[in-house]
Formats: C-alpha cells, structure tokens, sequence
C-alpha cells in the first residue's frame, strides 16, 4: 500500500500559490518533490498569514512534505546545479514545474539539451508573458462586478485566491497528461499555461462569454444568493446565519415543506401564472420567495433550524468565520482523517491537511511539515545529483548551497 | 500531432460543475468522454445562464467536446447498458467519474465485478456522503465573512463556484494519477474525495487555519486590498477602476517610482519607524499608502496610467465588467489562438475556449461545441457496447434509449 504517484521525481522552482500548490499535491499523491529556492528564500517565504514569530504558515502551508535545497542562483556554479538537479537521470524524474519565467540557462529549449526527454510546465501570468497574478485577472474578467449585494454599487474582489488555486490544478494534470505521454512514447515535452487563460477559459466554461454576447441585460451582483436557481441566506432568531439550497427539485420541495409554506409558494405561483417548478422562475422571482420563508427562519434559532433541515433531507449549511469553523467544525480537525494535528517548528502547533482525495489501491499519506528552508540540501546533491562528500562539503564552503536554519526572510529585496 | 490522451476514453455520469468540468478538461487534452444522461436531460440540463431561446449557456460549456448518450436510468435494461459503457474493454478504458451517488448498481464495488481493473473516481459533497454544493461549502468555511469592503458588516459569497472548479481540477489529477498506477500494475481502484475536504484542504494550504488557531486577531474583511502585502484598486479620472499590485519588492518599487511618491513613501517609513521593503509592514501601513498613491491615479484617465503602469514595468489590470472583458478584452475573443468562434445550435454565436495548456508535442485541440444530449447514443451502443444494428433499433423503439432532438428540459421534476 505505497502512494499511487510513488517513484515521480519532481522539480520545482516556484513562488506563490498555484506552482507551489501544483507541486504539493503531486507530493500528496507520494511524488519526490524538490522545491529549490535561492538562498534566505523565494519571493513568498515571507508571504502572510505569519505566526506569531513572524514565520510564514503560508509557505509552510504550500511546501508541505516538499523536499527542499537552496542555492546561490546567480552563480553560474549554481545554475549547474540546479540544472543537474532539473535534468537528472531516472525514469520517473526529468519533470519541472515554474513559474520563473527565466529565459537562457533555465528555459525549457537549454534544459532539455541535458534530458531530451525533459517534462517542463510553465505558469505564466497571461499569453502574452506578461506578469498578472490573481488579484489583476479577477477583475480585469468581471467577477469583481458580479460580487456582492446589489445596494453596494462597487466591485468586491474574491478573498480566496481562486484563480491560482484552479490554476495550480491544472499544472497538476497537464503534468500529468504529459508524463503518460512520454510512458508510451519516451517523448519529452514543454508545456505551457496562463493564469489569465484559465480564468478565460473558465468563464467560457460557465456560460458567462454567451451570455455576456447574446443576452442584453447583464448578469448583476445579487448578494448571497445562489445565481439562476433558489438559494438564500437567512438570519436566524439567535443571530446566526443558515444558507439553504433549492436548486434542484428535490432540494426545493424540501424546503418548501420545512419551512410549511406549500400554500403560499403556490399562491405565487398563481399570482404571477409562472411555474416554480421551473430553476429559472425560481431565480426570477426568489425576493419574494424568500419573503415566503424568512419568518421560519426568524422565528427559531440555527441550531433549532438545522436540525429540521437535516431531517426534511434540505441541503443548507451554517456560516461561520474562519475561526468559528476551525474551532466548531469536526471536519476542520482531527477527527477528520484528512487532518493531522503537527508542531510545525517555529509556527505552532495546529491541524494540517493530507490530500482530500482517497485511493482504495493505496493507504492515505499522512500530512506532512513543511520543510525547513534548504533542510535536504545534502541529501539532493548526494542522491540527485550525485556528488561525492568532497564536493558536496567544498559547496556549502563556498556559499554556493545553503542549509538551515530557515532564517525568517520577509522578502526584504 | 495528435492530442495528448488521444486514444484514453472515459465515462461520466454527472451533474453541475466540477465532474462535467472534469470530463470536458479530460476531452480537452483528447480523451474520448462519453456522458450519460437520464432522457430528457440530467439535473442541470436548464442551469443557467441560459441563452436567449432558453436553452443552457452552462450546459453547453460544461460538455463541450464529449460524446452523450441518454438513456432510461430507471429500467434494468438502462442499468445494464449504462453498466456495460462504463465496463466495456479496451486497454485504455474502464474509467468512470461522477458525482452521482448510486448505491447498488452503479457503485464501485457492483460495476467492478464487469471490470476488476475499473478506475471510478466520486466526488461527493462531504466526507460524510451528505449533499453540500459551493453555495453551502464556503460560507460553512467562512470565506464570506473575509469578502467585502470593511464598512460592510454582512458575509458576502463568492459569485465564482471556486470550489467546484478546484475539486472538478483534483478529479482530473486524481483520475491520471490512478490511470498511472494501473498502467504500471493492472490494478484500477476506487477513489473518492469530497468538495468540502477539497475546501478545508485548501484553507489549510493557504496558512489560514494556522492563522486562525495561533493568531488573536482574526482576519478581517478588506475590500479589495491584496491580503498581507500592498495591493489596492484605484478610481482614475475618468471613473474607471484600476488595481495594482506591491507584492513584491519589484512591483513595489515600480509603483513608488512610477507614481513619483519616493519622497512621501520615505517619510511614511520615518514616521512610523517601519521598513516599507517589508511586505506585512505594507499591509499594516495599506491605508496611509493608499492616500498618498491616491492623487496619482485620480489625475488622469485609466488608459493614460495604464501607459505610464506598463513602462514601469508594474503589474496592474482594469476592472471591467463580463460585457465589457468580452467586448473590450482580445484575450477574450478568437485573436487568442484558445478561443474560437462557433455557431453552437439553439444558442448563437459567441467565442468558445478551448485547453488554456498548450503541450508542444501536441497540436492544440480546437474549442469544441457540445453535443445535443443524445446525439452520440446510436454511435456508442455499436462502438462501444459492440450492438448489432437490430439490438439498436430495439433499445430505440422501447424508449430505453433516445437520440436527439435536445428537447429544453429545464429540471421541471
């Protein structure tokens, strides 16, 4: 019961959220993936949230169970190094993930005169090489405008880095894809993609682009409610807030019955001679729905509420900010199996997370640390590269390597 | 040139948005995906947004590119064909997703017994097998509360479904990756994985339940400030939004010069004691920056900044709205090889996406329309199932099956 990626060898040169993500989540699956950083850290390893220390549980977040070495990058010594590391022998290595964008020693054309057979995937910010990161593709595509309650007339950006996260998905599979490819064919590829063409493509996706093309009246901003269907936030008497679901029929007709308005939501429908039965008619008229119910709801506390949502089989949920879910939610701790609670040196000691996906051929990874900043510098260029102790120890003598400690650099440039 | 999982065929039974993302990112990179529909349509046959003539925008760009059958789920007989499509052979067959979960006939331990080395990949919507959807997920997680201006006090949900684009990502990962085992091994498996794991996973990764648990001060909400650097949005003379990024150290220094503030940002620093070149010292100072940028951007139009933005070399983009991106935007539109435009039947014509990767080793596949539910039914039955043409014709005239026309069901149940 190895892992199922057990044996990939990876290599990473990375900063943010969508490669270091990408690379996580093929360490997840049991992949060898070596993060290589400069020396004091990449561009994130100050990237907040910090802890209380000042460290990064951000960095520590996205690098877990990564092997990690540092290297004096400028150097030229060090660029053969990284580049040995990058092009070493071994049938399920000579994979790299970036979204350095570094023409010359480390683009995919110089590397794979060193392994022909080089898996190379790029993560730019548009098309065009440009630098966008997620915070500019959002709103360049809109989602600012459709976000938010309607009485607030101004754009309201994602907090959730949603675009990276899809983004680092995708370097994932494209991975992937592209190593099945060389499995069959010994063929080597560079594989490139754009942050600002996910979030194009994914807004194709969704059906926005047509309907931005063929409907005259725009999609506009409608608070919390779940767009073309019914689905609502409410408050309840103890001041908690419930989002309930009636999307399908099936969701939808629980909920007309919890709430024991079939009398009045058919009413409606005979006031207004359109039939709610239909997801559209639903959405179209889903202010007055929500008239409808929100007395039950206001009439009762959540917890009350809740429990006779689970019975009638509706599909709600409870809003909680981060901390009430973290400290009230079983699925956000250990008793979840995914979670395992791990001091991680320097930060503190709280629940991480292991993969979310389970394989029945194979037992869960545990959740893994975050390394240390350069923690297996050693070992990479001993059974990497394969350096003998001399020239690994002449190295770290020249500064060209560096180990721990993970010295707190806050990007100070 | 042919594309990268040419020659892989997959099976979906499915509904909404992360596992028809899966399958159609599958049929991107070339797989042949065959999508199982009940007749008339599955549960989002009509989700919106919807075209002019009432037919499904979302539809058609969730199932572009794949093959679909519709069949009657209910009849034994359906089961057994539905069963004998996921099951048929071939070396690069036997893979199943889906994200409806039938216990019985179409779980993995009763369709494994016509394919011991099935690979079926579920995502459900928690660990616990209780339906959640995006809209319930991410309030329960507590990204609203951090969403939003902070002189608004309410939760504000995400109008982008995040979360099912990420989990629909991890069924494609977590598809090849088991693929991989069984190319090495024979042995398929059965894989599951939750949207809300998926959603507290990812939390976990950003540092966030770390911050919560060891930091006193919750994470608060803050407009469209990037979160714990520098990154704000604009008003320019001419009522247009800008928003520009001082992540990093080059970004930072690019905006300083670019908006001729160096004398202002330097005094901020001696005011306060704080060193500026640190990224949280920018985020605690945000405000006081925020004033001193201000005037900058007020004093001319957004396309004038924009000039002086991109010869500073500064990472910026534009608000826009979705009418506007895909008016305004050549990413956007067919002048992006990604995209072309197609004539999709029932709908109109608009710009259809098609892989944001592109693998050099490979042709980029043309976008692809989707199909008209059914449309493939009577090619699938011979090619897959291997029916004569009598067989065929019987499973038509029984109802058992059903060819297009893709009459509009808009889940009236």
């Amino acid at each position: 019961m190895s892992h199922v990626l057990k044996g990939m060898r990876i290599v990473e040169g990375s900063a943010f959220v969508a490669v270091p993500l990408a690379g996580m989540t093929l360490a997840q699956m049991g992949a060898d993936v070596i993060r290589f950083d400069r020396i004091g850290g990449g561009l994130d390893a100050g990237r907040w949230p910090v802890a209380p220390s000042g460290q990064s549980l951000f960095w520590a977040g996205m690098n877990k169970g990564k092997r990690s070495i540092a290297v004096d990058m400028k150097s030229p010594e060090g660029q053969e190094l990284i580049t040995r590391i990058i092009t070493a022998p071994g049938d399920d290595a000579g994979m790299f993930l970036t979204n350095l964008r570094v023409r010359g020693w480390m683009d995919h054309e110089t590397l794979s005169k060193h392994r022909a057979d080089l898996i190379m995937v790029t993560l730019m910010g548009d098309r065009h090489g440009r630098p966008q990161v997620d915070y500019t593709v959002n709103p360049a595509l809109g989602i600012p405008d459709i976000t938010g309650p309607d009485r607030y007339d101004e754009p309201v950006a994602n907090a959730l880095p949603a675009w990276d996260l899809i983004a680092g998905n995708m370097v994932v599979s494209s991975l992937l894809a592209a190593e099945r490819h060389r499995l069959r064919t010994g063929e080597g590829q560079d594989v490139e993609l754009s942050l600002k063409d996910v979030a194009a493509a994914t807004l194709g996706h969704l059906g926005m682009i047509g309907d931005a093309m063929l409907n005259d009246a725009a999609r506009g901003k409608s608070g919390n409610a779940l767009y073309g269907a019914y689905g609502q936030d409410f408050l309840c008497a103890d001041g908690r807030r419930i989002m309930v679901i009636g999307l399908t029929g099936r969701q939808w007709a629980a909920l007309v019955k919890v709430t024991g308005t079939a009398e009045a939501i058919e009413s409606l429908g005979r006031e207004t001679g359109m039939n709610l039965r239909d997801e559209g008619v639903r959405w179209q008229l889903r202010e007055r729905i929500t008239a409808i119910f929100r007395p039950w709801f206001a009439g009762q506390t959540a917890a009350a509420a809740g429990r006779k949502l689970d019975d009638a089989g509706a599909t709600w949920s409870q809003f909680r900010t981060v901390k009430e879910a973290v400290a009230e939610d079983p699925d956000l701790s250990p008793e979840n199996p995914m979670f395992e609670m791990l001091h991680q040196p320097g930060l503190g000691t709280f629940p991480v997370p292991g993969a979310p996906a389970t394989f029945s051929a194979h037992a869960r990874k545990p959740a893994a640390k975050a390394p240390a900043l350069g923690a297996h510098t050693e070992e990479i260029l001993g059974d990497v590269v394969g350096m003998t102790d001399g020239e690994i120890a002449r190295l770290f003598d020249t500064g060209i390597v560096q180990s721990p400690n993970f010295a707190v650099s806050r990007n100070v440039a």
